[in-house]
């Protein structure tokens, strides 16, 4: 027989009664009903109930048995009463009358519960962090977040895509964030960095020939920490094809994604690839005050200014007499109550504006009536205008925000996510997605007026060298994004492969051909020896899993996550290394002053 | 149609003659047959001929065409001429005529030659990467490599063993070699490290219950460089099973490494898995003079003390008085000749040895005769009885090692492949397996006398916490390794999973408990709370595509190596850091004295 177990803990059914079996697992509960001992014992693939009594030949050593014990049990599978019967679990019909027992790891006090619900501070969590992976709640989150990248893995595959290994000890790739850096030994004062993204290899791999490249890349950026995203580290589904337009990447890595969501989302509605919609950059953030849309709202916002120009609500009015101010607009279906429109107000002002205008339509004495105090300012021609153009009607209201748009959109989107939820517009069991398409590639600084790379500096201009020949402002890029419920899960771009076009772009925001070459060097040499039209993108797994998973912190879905300062309590890291380590790499640590 | 290609370069058939076509590539060659201009058109899937005349609307533009430039073609197929037909290439009995041409990419000057068999300086190879990578052989490694660890991971699904990572930037895992330190922003003087190896994690993730694990993993050491090994970092297929013990692991991970010979082997033998010999560690330097023994080699050295000693030969009758001597025999099958056995009494000297004493069999006047200086000195009855103790005949040889096997043992290892190569006795097809085990858990320095761990900490001694009350050196671990034609190509352990027996072991090797608290708190620490018997391995997927591949340089299996001094020459790696990251990271660098 197996040293160990003869099945896993998940394994007998009624077919079983009679055998005798060997199980090893942990003694999730254990309790004591008139001198009979029952265990639930729990492996990683289920539960069974083993029950042991005085007539067990080792019941003394199994009363000291406590949770969390790792035990070896030998014994009788028996079929339960009828009314012990637990339909809930695969093993429910049966139990297992314990003859032997081995402790093969016993268990000091427990700092954290396995068994039930008790919430615990995250320090203990990730102290504790492999009883806290016991649970569960986290071995599914785990074995979901594993299973959900062997099925990238497979789809790519299936597309003919080939996974390369891109190095992780590297030169620094400015992607705009903090590198890590890596103290070289063998050269005193050097440092290696390690990669924020493998986005030069990757471009390095189809100039050098490879035509369809994929990598689950872990992408290492020193960022400040945040509750969604990991202070140090974090995984990419990264692709890249050589000979494409920008169609055929969303063509290709759309049904991946759409799979995926598919296969883990647990019967939620998944919006078909071909149905998600292209939406540009400058439209999205007119509709929906952000680059990252969540479509499960059906909430989109309208320019309505002309209602309002010469207008009698003269704020507006004389607002719009600004250049590049706007009237927005957001369309409340349902939401036509003084309460609900004075909430939303309040909501905007909580955020720092001086608040939302309303117009809402009721039912009045002669049939419908617009009712709040923009209303009466522009008078019955302009309100009804501005209700057609919303498509509104009884019941419901709009809300009106005024400015520039750059200081009131991000606000407006954020009214838009309330509203949607309150009026429950917004469906919760569904993966709504939308290609958010031509990124300018400059912005501009407010406040000194420089011009820089929106993005990253990778991405070829639409209209080619052209194109930069005009207002840099003007310039889009082949350049998306994927959003999905609210979030960006793929960012990507057809690249600028052409040295040319690159030195160009580089020069309009501001940087010599001297300071590409020393950034860039690598793979900008490489574009003068035969470069193909390239293009890519890379889907952001933490994110995908927390959507699948359903949950809002990224450390619920990483196995040995860091805690938001940086540290593992567990294994204690970072820690101050021994004087020789130092002395090899040839640094000194600065005190503090 | 598609903007650069309406097929790959591998794809035109005989069938497709008449088509227009669309092909986008990499200009392989280009010639001039007598005004028309040849070019072999080349991308990552295959090669096809086009061709050009003056007829041709592009004539002007294809003269101006390089090798290495990438261009898109529009053009008619065509059969070849009967005589012009190529069966080495799938697309050989047809070419196109081209009609429209695009230069998507042209190329300066070449540093390094795609088409053709030209050596270039490694240097040059690494600088210029992208280019080195076009070149078939390249392109062939790295698809086998891909390939192998593709193949790897569908092998280890199907076992039901979830891939799972583990952090990269963690805390220093002591496994002998030196850490690669990542300084802490967040935390001045303080470092994390690059794991050497996913040990502790994947031992963790088996006290949280996760039974089975494996992963494709990055392990980071800075190690002064080597022809066979990166400076920098490897990867491994690490695997680790709960509830098991060693035969386990080996019935296991055997046919999922017979599985990838098999599939990329390329038609050599690949010993089956029930086949491998068990060796112990002992056994394999006696029989081998290696723990990682060449079977494909069948000479098994033998102990001939017993016939030297008191014998007429002075000089191994002496060195048997002395205490832990041995002679040591090289059974040598169709050797038997002076010259031979004179040859390689010459290597063992170069090696650093007084020489090897040889005996060999001939045809002498009356039947079979044992020639050489040795035989006459033991006289007739010893060499008769060395000769049948050997196996040995008309026609073999038999060399002679003597004295402290740690002295010698290595050179005769080196003996022994050396007379398996010069005599053919060594299959060249063929994969030979065998698993070493009974390593010794303690290895004692042979100056200071201490004792220390042979290997890393984390085996199981054979025997458990009682044999660790005897004499350290003579307790055995479950501890093996894979041995692969002369290569170690899997390392792994039944762990050592109770914190009594680990403290212990520690003790023994001069580490008291507060010392293993500090350097393995966080896997001792989880020891406690429940663990799990478990065990795995890891094999190294470097090695393997080397032996696949064979190669015997390690930057032919890798994407983009660093060179000897661990400099990327491509990227700039490692590069001096902006005094501004410097201070970030509260960091001075100690300039030389």
């Amino acid at each position: 027989m197996h040293a160990y177990r003869s099945m896993t803990c998940a394994e007998l059914t009624r077919e079983n009664v009679g055998e005798t079996v060997r199980l090893s697992g942990w003694v999730h509960r254990i309790r004591d009903h008139g001198g009979v001992l029952f265990i639930d014992l729990r492996d990683h693939y289920g539960m069974t109930q083993v029950l042991c009594d005085p007539d067990s030949p080792v019941f003394n050593e199994v009363e000291k048995v406590r949770s969390e014990w790792c035990i070896r049990i030998d014994g009788n599978v028996k079929a339960r009463d009828e009314s012990l019967i637990n339909p809930k679990i695969p093993t429910g019909e049966v139990e297992v009358f314990v003859r032997d027992m081995e402790v093969l790891g016993a268990s000091d006090e427990l700092p954290l519960m396995v068994f039930g619900d008790q919430e615990y501070p995250e320090e203990t969590r990730l102290r504790y962090r492999y009883l806290d992976l016991r649970r569960e709640a986290m071995q599914a989150n785990m074995t979901l977040r594993s299973d959900v990248v062997a099925s990238m893995r497979k789809r790519m595959w299936n597309l003919d895509f080939r996974e390369y290994q891109t190095p992780i000890i590297t030169a620094s790739s400015p992607e705009g964030a903090r590198d890590f850096l890596v103290p070289s030994r063998l050269h005193p004062g050097r440092f290696y960095a390690l990669p924020q993204a493998p986005q030069q290899f990757k471009q390095l791999m189809m100039v050098a020939g490879f035509d369809k490249y994929f990598q689950i890349a872990p992408c290492f950026r020193d960022e400040d920490p945040r509750a969604d995203r990991s202070p140090t580290d974090f995984y990419q589904l990264d692709m890249e094809m050589s000979f494409v337009e920008q169609q055929e990447i969303f063509d290709t890595i759309a049904p991946v994604l759409a799979g995926v969501f598919e296969e883990f989302g647990g019967g939620r509605k998944v919006d078909a690839p071909g149905d998600w919609p292209q939406i540009s950059y400058r439209d999205s953030a007119l509709w929906y005050g952000t680059d990252k849309p969540d479509l499960r709202n059906p909430i989109k916002m309208q320019d309505v200014s002309e209602h309002f120009r010469g207008s009698g609500f003269a704020i507006f009015a004389k607002l719009l007499e600004q250049d590049g101010t706007q009237i927005r607009a957001i369309p409340a279906p349902t939401g036509g109550s003084r309460k609900f429109c004075d909430r939303m107000n309040k909501f905007a002002q909580a955020e720092g504006l001086p608040g939302m205008g309303y117009i809402f339509w009721r039912e009045g004495a002669d049939g419908m009536e617009a009712a709040g105090p923009l209303a009466k300012n522009i008078g019955p021609e302009r309100t009804e205008a501005i209700r057609e153009q919303l498509g509104l009607s009884v019941g419901d209201a709009a809300f009106f925000l005024g400015g520039k748009p750059a200081v009131f959109e991000k606000v407006a989107g954020k009214a838009r996510d309330v509203i949607g939820e309150e009026l429950n517009l917004t469906d919760k069991d569904r993966f709504a997605f939308a290609w958010i398409v031509d990124f300018p590639i400059y912005e501009q600084d407010e406040e000194t007026g420089r011009i820089d790379f929106e993005h990253n500096p990778f991405s070829m201009p639409q209209g080619g060298l052209e194109a930069l020949e005009g207002n840099p402002l003007d310039v889009l890029g082949y350049q998306y994004d994927l959003a999905c419920n609210g979030y960006e899960i793929v960012s990507g771009a057809i690249r600028n492969h052409k040295p040319e076009i690159m030195f160009k772009a580089f020069e309009l925001a501001g940087y010599p051909n001297e300071e590409v070459i020393k950034r860039f060097g690598g793979m900008v040499n490489a574009f003068k020896y035969g470069a193909p039209p390239h293009g890519g993108c890379a889907a952001g797994i933490d994110r995908i899993v927390m959507l699948l998973a359903d949950e809002a912190n990224i450390r619920e879905v990483m196995l040995f996550p860091m805690n938001q300062r940086a540290e593992d309590l567990m294994m204690g890291a970072p820690s101050e290394p021994a004087n020789e380590q130092l002395r090899e790499l040839s640094l000194r640590v600065i005190e503090a002053e």
